[in-house]
């Protein structure tokens, strides 16, 4: 036994206990006379101390401590005459002993402290050092905590988690599968899972009734900032449903969370179709966290001669209240904003409802106060407020406006990462064409689908599955397939659809980025415990990497140069 | 709402309620003026009755129901006249109103009974069929629970379930390793992990404490019967702890998994060296539902002119208690068993003891009565016993007679699959020169290791890691690495432990083992849902496969022919 406690569990009840801790030198201080080290473990951290005139051999030994070793110490636990109130066991220290070097520890290269002095990618490169770093430890600590809510959740009612295979068949249109060669079967290859879909909904059709997996996925894709190549579903699934009740399922699931990990509680989150989403935030997933939701003004504002606005589709804005003291650098950096490649507008259009109750704006030439005042009563501004505005084909200019509210929201502060707004869109259009392009992504048609957005994230997605034969071959024909393709494609899952299908509905979390809204973080990457770049790349392991000629040969594959 | 209860919840006490059920077709009686179907679904069975005098075109409509058809039945619970016994709803039936056939099905290739007519090869390509019957659907469930028990008891006990990556770097000695091509990175791979040895280590490093895992792990070899290509652990590791500890900790996993899956309760597991059980029972995982302990007889049986004895290393044997009557059928079975390559034996010598206290043998030519009960009474045996003996070199001749145990064992129904006896197997030999040839392999190295045993299969094993530098330097150097390679190896676990490792051990159970061994079952496939066959092949999905040239070109890699 190496310990008696963690370091981040005596309290003054424990006085003049004889206690042994192990842990990391978080830091040592040398007063003379005193020597305090910090010890730290995953619990906390336990101030020990040394006195130069009780043993001094022994404070010697502590003064040469460098950071990061591992040590052991036994000793008394003591009242501390200057009390630490910020830490849990600030109150007390520990006289110690007898003291043990468990292991040395070179100087690592930045600091394990919350705010480190480490870049992105020297933390990376040492991972297993940052992550003992409180905040990274946190962050894995909330998964774990979500994770196992999840699981006895869904547990409590029924759900089984099944596994399913990850080596799995490779579909001739799934440019985004990773493969895997087979050796025992030369020439042929596994394919890692997009997503466990085809095999969940076999579990259906296999009467599992209630399924969930947390379950690794892959996707061999471009990546975008804050993609992985590897990531990690909630995927559930359950048979004999409606969309109202998957719908209610995993709403409470989600307020289960809330509750559980954030404190928050909420009654029903709201709804809103896929249309009416678009119509009010030019988004799929708007983040409720705060209003600013568009104002149409096209009729309002054609028909005064300002050529831009009277040949667009859309004139569109938003009202950022309280802002019309927005100065012209401010107006421009917006503008910029909106211009920006990413973004993609032509402009913007400002008006600003000054609080003496005069309108100034950037097409005066073309609005009179009238006209501008009847701008801003159609957009409900009122004196003090700021009117934003975009112009140009509906969707298009909708998308923009989104980015533009998203921005003004966010230099606002009313994106309060500490704040949950969950929101569930409903009624997507009947086919999203890209997703039909890529019929490796058929499970994932839209027919009755919904998103959980939460903060404007879209944590989660799903859909009624087309359990009917007849509508299924209707949609193959739809997607272009002939019978023969598209037994090629979903052979075994079409032959299990032929005998005794349930009705079935389902929904997948995306875990990573659950965890990250939860924390209020942008980057999933910080609740991956050892993520990859953008590349793909594992910075720390060095992977990928080649492999021998003889790996190679065994596995009969040969690199093309 | 496609339902208000499901097949397996109604009993008396819902008599008079007009409920809706829906699952598939078990079976139909026509019984001219009643029709009764039984409606399955994972919960149980529910009877549902049509009678022709009330509504003769539902019950008409009932009767064309196929198996496995599924169907949703509103209607009023009834109490039967005629009632079931066998199933938790069998003292009711549902009077039915109103019935809706949701999907027809084809009739399945086998039946979805308990006992089924479908073959291996038909079920396992008709995997979501078979999953519907009982005993696949209790694997799971079993799986399931056993899943949720041992997350909760480790994660109450300060175990964080930490994911690892799926997608790791290959090294140049992974043989076994899969490995996953690089599309962004091409010539590049990574490889899927035979273990999550090294990151768990690294999670020590990283004062994580307390990891555990249920992970899905990969190995490319030859599969034996019962092997996977991939398979499940559950795998953990502990910081600041010594053999005890460990020991400690995962017992009492497992004793809780014994009381709740089981009702067994235990107090402490037996332990025994690896010597002992090698001396004992001639395997490194002795099954301790029976005893039939090995008795050692070189000295007793040498020098009396039987050469073969003479010669051996050692003579050794079992008594089969009460089995003095076996039929010279019966010995030349057992010699038969021996001689069988996969045993090897060269013979067998029995001696009998019979109930009148004489004594026969297959070598009375050498033995005398005198000499045959010195063997009896050195071996324990008494009237009515048979002694079966086996010579040669020692540890080939202990793994021989192991087996010899065991069929014996079986036969006698010693075996028993509810009875569970759990064993700790400890001080392993130093180094095991098989592990040492493959550094793949490196993080099994058995320093102090630990196997948990139950009913003859090692469900679990484990070590004290190696943190200190200076010994795993010396332990590299005996398994000839270079400082080069051991880098290349082992690069950054070796430099995390430069950086403050502590003293660390842990434990990895086979999950897929584990659920067999505790249903009694022989084979782990049968709790796996969608399993592999021999060859590594899915049948029912039909993968591996080839993939498309484009494929192969995007990947920038090329089939040999």
């Amino acid at each position: 036994m190496y310990r008696t406690n963690t370091c981040g569990e005596l309290r003054l009840a424990n006085l003049g206990q004889t206690v042994t801790l192990a842990g990391w030198v978080q830091r040592s201080r040398d007063l003379g006379g005193m020597t305090f080290v910090d010890l730290r473990d995953r619990y906390g951290i336990t101030q020990l101390a040394f006195n130069m005139e009780t043993d001094a051999a022994l404070c010697e030994q502590a003064r040469r401590l460098g950071r990061e070793y591992v040590v052991q110490a036994t000793g008394k636990v003591i009242e501390r005459s200057s009390k630490n109130t910020k830490i849990p066991t600030g109150e007390i220290e520990i006289e110690v002993l007898e003291l043990k070097v468990l292991n040395e520890a070179k100087t690592p290269p930045f600091t394990i402290e919350d705010q480190s002095d480490g870049g992105d990618d020297l933390r990376m490169r040492y991972r297993y050092l940052d992550i003992r770093r409180n905040p990274v430890r946190q962050n894995l600590e909330l998964r774990h905590r979500m994770a196992m809510l999840v699981r006895n959740y869904l547990s409590d009612r029924d759900f089984l988690e099944i596994e399913t295979p990850m080596l799995i068949k490779s579909t001739p249109e799934g440019a985004r599968d990773f493969v895997v060669p087979s050796r025992m079967n030369p020439g042929e290859f596994y394919a890692l899972p997009q997503s466990p879909q085809q095999y969940k909904q076999l579990l259906m059709v296999s009467g599992m009734d209630r399924y969930f997996q947390i379950v690794r996925c892959f996707r061999d894709e471009d990546l975008r900032a804050d993609r992985q190549p590897e990531f990690t579903q909630i995927d559930c699934e359950m048979s004999f449903v409606d969309q109202e009740d998957v719908l209610q399922m995993f709403e409470g699931l989600i307020k289960h969370l809330l509750l559980e990990l954030k404190g928050v509680k909420f009654e029903q989150f709201p709804r809103i179709t896929w249309h009416e989403a678009m119509r009010r935030f030019g988004s799929d997933k708007p983040d409720m966290r705060f209003g600013m939701e568009f104002q149409e003004v096209t009729d309002v504002v054609c028909g005064r001669g300002f050529g831009l606005f009277d040949s667009s589709e859309l004139v569109v804005g938003i009202v950022a209240e309280g802002c019309a003291e927005y100065t012209r650098k401010q107006l421009d950096a917006l503008t910029d904003f909106v211009k920006r490649p990413q973004v993609g507008a032509g402009g913007m259009v400002y008006i600003k409802y000054n609080a003496d109750g005069t309108l100034k704006s950037s097409v005066d030439k073309f609005y009179d106060a009238d006209a501008l005042k009847a701008i801003a009563d159609r957009m409900g501004a009122k004196p003090g407020d700021l009117m934003l505005l975009l112009c140009g084909p509906a969707m298009k200019t909708r998308t923009q406006l989104c980015a533009l509210r998203l921005e003004v929201g966010q230099q606002l502060g009313l994106r309060d990462p500490h704040k949950f707004a969950p929101l569930w869109v409903v009624d997507f259009p009947l086919l999203e064409w890209d997703l039909l392009a890529d019929p490796s992504r058929w499970g994932d048609i839209r027919a009755n689908a919904y998103d959980m957005v939460l903060n404007g994230s879209e944590v989660g997605g799903g859909s009624i599955r087309i359990h009917d034969r007849a509508l299924q071959n209707q949609m193959f024909h739809t997607l272009g397939f002939t019978d023969e393709t598209a037994a090629e494609q979903f052979g075994f899952l079409m032959d299990a659809f032929t005998y005794g299908a349930p009705p079935h509905a389902g929904l997948a979390f995306g875990f990573d980025r659950l965890c990250s809204v939860f924390s209020g973080a942008d980057s999933i990457r910080d609740f991956i415990a050892f993520p990859k770049n953008n590349a793909g790349r594992d910075v720390m392991s060095g992977s990928p990497s080649p492999i021998a000629p003889e790996q190679l040969d065994e596995l009969q594959i040969a690199l093309k140069s």
